[in-house]
């Protein structure tokens, strides 16, 4: 009875990280290389030690039912994040809480950014939303300007937007003077506006370019944020959504499942946010490697576009027989090959940020592959 | 700014194994009790020795995501279960599927027992989807009979039916000649039929009365299983369903997030199936402390309604100056306060079976209480 699940499974798989296709494919060969996996964004020092030992003590409580109300861990976050315990509520991580905030609202007609994290477009879809696109211009760097607030008013009817700060997967910033005047517009028009801040953890200043001191006056904004990348829990799923409209929040709270966030989570995220150490040491790492990759990229005449968390976001610019991703997929190495994003065509490339002698790997590779 | 959690919280917590607010409650006290939970239907073995050993010598591949296919899980389900691997999909605990499968179908009008598990309502009330119960009978012991068969086609415009068997708090079994002739009737009436067996593996004959067998032949028919109860897993949550429907499952997996299911779950999951000398201690624990326990009862003058399963669904007969739940409470023993079932009113208490010793401490305490 048993087959191989993927040849009968017709859903797509279209995100990075997708260690599990690659093995499959790759171990068909003889002499498969390891696989080096840039396509997923996740913090390369991998689980803080202190979370691995707080997961192997808490095993004899697993048996329990979760905590529905999360409430250990949304008292720490309370603090963590210097919110009210009551404006917070977490998920299996950012993405349960991305569907569970559209099948809330139920939108009618949504906007989003392109390129950006196709999850927000496949969330809208399931509800029957129609998907408005605001094209970020590559001869502006995808970047999101003052442009975007003359275009805002003029689109009828919209009663949702999904930002994403930096954008994933072009690493761009959104300006804070760009975004009060973004939140200013939403309430004026009755949209709610959407942050995703996943990657904010990721900047030199996160508190700089988070939305958060806004949430007291806009009670129309509303920030996903997530354990996921910064602390390199992805396999676990935690994530965390902030907003001043209780009212939002206890709508999202219904539409789902009570226990969506595993015991495992909740005492993985509790000791999480006790791992100042570990955030200093990712900080230092990201910044010695971005430095690296940027300047060895820029070497080898590959036009970066920005680099600002932990991920890197390219132009191939050589000619080469075959599509970058694949080249390096012959090697072992995955990065995300982003044709797949609305708005982005082949030649663009995500690459995040590892350990120096993964990236050293990498930049070896595509030397090897610049110079065909 | 950090407050608790529970007094803003808004969200009723209506089902059992709530040992978090007992904890608060209780821990205001002096000399608190420590907590005896009956009140949820959790395998009294705890988590399986292997499945924790499996999940600390994984903790290195958390930091990825999650196979959103779960192949290496669905593939040893496939034969532990023996089904084609096509007819399968996981989710984060039984209850993720039952929200997945009520937004991928959006029914109009559906029908419930009452009483039963409160959140096949609860999702189809997401969806704004007309919920019609049929009550089922104290005089009758709460069982589900052929008069059903007389009901059902009589209720215009259904488009889903749940059932639960055993039904959850009752512990009755539905026969299988009446599973047929109900598949048989929905099938004519274009009724999806949905089999909660969460509590099946609990059986002393599990496959004679799983529906799995009419899955080839009834394409109508969507059976939910779980890991939670029968492996001790609530904490890490991991269901799964079976249909013959693919084109079902197929909306039902894009109905939510992709990485639903942690790696902490599929790692566990894969283990639990091997743990067949657990599931032979349990049934054997199971088959001495029900009798122990339904004997106990009925020595007190306690009216046990059904036991079949890992639970035992009773009926208070003591006028007490308070309700039962609320006395035992006093101890630190909770149960299973039915009195929010639809259907049901107080007096009615399902309460799991633990081991010797607690069972022997909860007859001790009842003792004491039924006298009074």
């Amino acid at each position: 009875m048993a087959e191989s699940v993927n040849e009968r499974h017709r859903v797509k798989l279209i995100h990075g990280g997708d260690i599990y296709s690659a093995r499959e494919q790759l171990s068909r060969r003889e002499n498969a290389p390891d696989i080096l996996d840039f396509s997923a964004n996740i913090n390369p020092l991998g689980l803080p030690e202190g979370v691995k030992q707080a997961i192997i003590k808490s095993m004899d409580n697993y048996n329990a039912y979760p905590d529905p109300l999360c409430r250990e861990l949304i008292y720490n976050l309370s603090r963590f994040e210097r919110v009210p315990a009551h404006w917070l509520r977490c998920g299996n991580g950012a993405a349960d809480l991305i569907y569970r905030l559209v099948y809330a609202q139920k939108p009618k007609k949504a906007m989003v950014l392109a390129p950006t994290f196709a999850e927000y477009e496949e969330a809208l879809n399931t509800v029957s939303c129609q998907v408005v696109h605001y094209e970020l211009q590559a001869g502006n760097a995808f970047r999101l300007d003052e442009n975007f607030l003359e275009v805002l008013p003029q689109v009828s009817g919209l009663d949702m937007l999904f930002l994403c700060n930096p954008n994933n997967p072009t690493g761009q910033l959104i300006p804070r003077e760009i975004i009060v005047e973004i939140l200013q517009c939403c309430r004026a028009l009755g949209i709610l506006c959407v942050i995703d801040e996943c990657f904010n953890d990721f900047l030199e200043e996160p508190q700089k370019y988070s939305a958060k001191e806004y949430l007291q006056e806009y009670d129309n904004l509303f920030i996903l944020r997530a354990f996921t990348k910064i602390y390199a829990m992805a396999g676990i799923r935690l994530g965390h959504c902030i907003s001043s409209n209780e009212k939002l929040l206890e709508d999202l709270t219904k539409a789902g499942q009570p226990w969506s966030v595993s015991i495992v989570a909740q005492i993985a995220g509790i000791q999480a946010m006790q791992e100042k150490d570990y955030i200093i040491r990712t900080k230092a790492l990201l910044y010695e490697e971005r430095a690296y990759l940027v300047r060895s990229l820029g070497d080898l005449g590959i036009n970066v576009i920005a680099s600002i968390a932990n991920y890197i976001f390219i132009r191939w610019p050589f000619n080469t027989p075959k599509p970058l991703h694949e080249m390096l997929f012959a090697k072992g190495i995955l990065i995300r090959n982003c044709d797949n994003y609305y708005g982005l065509s082949l030649g663009y490339y995500r690459i995040c940020i590892r350990k120096h002698e993964d990236n050293a790997a990498l930049i070896a590779a595509l030397k090897s592959l610049a110079v065909q």
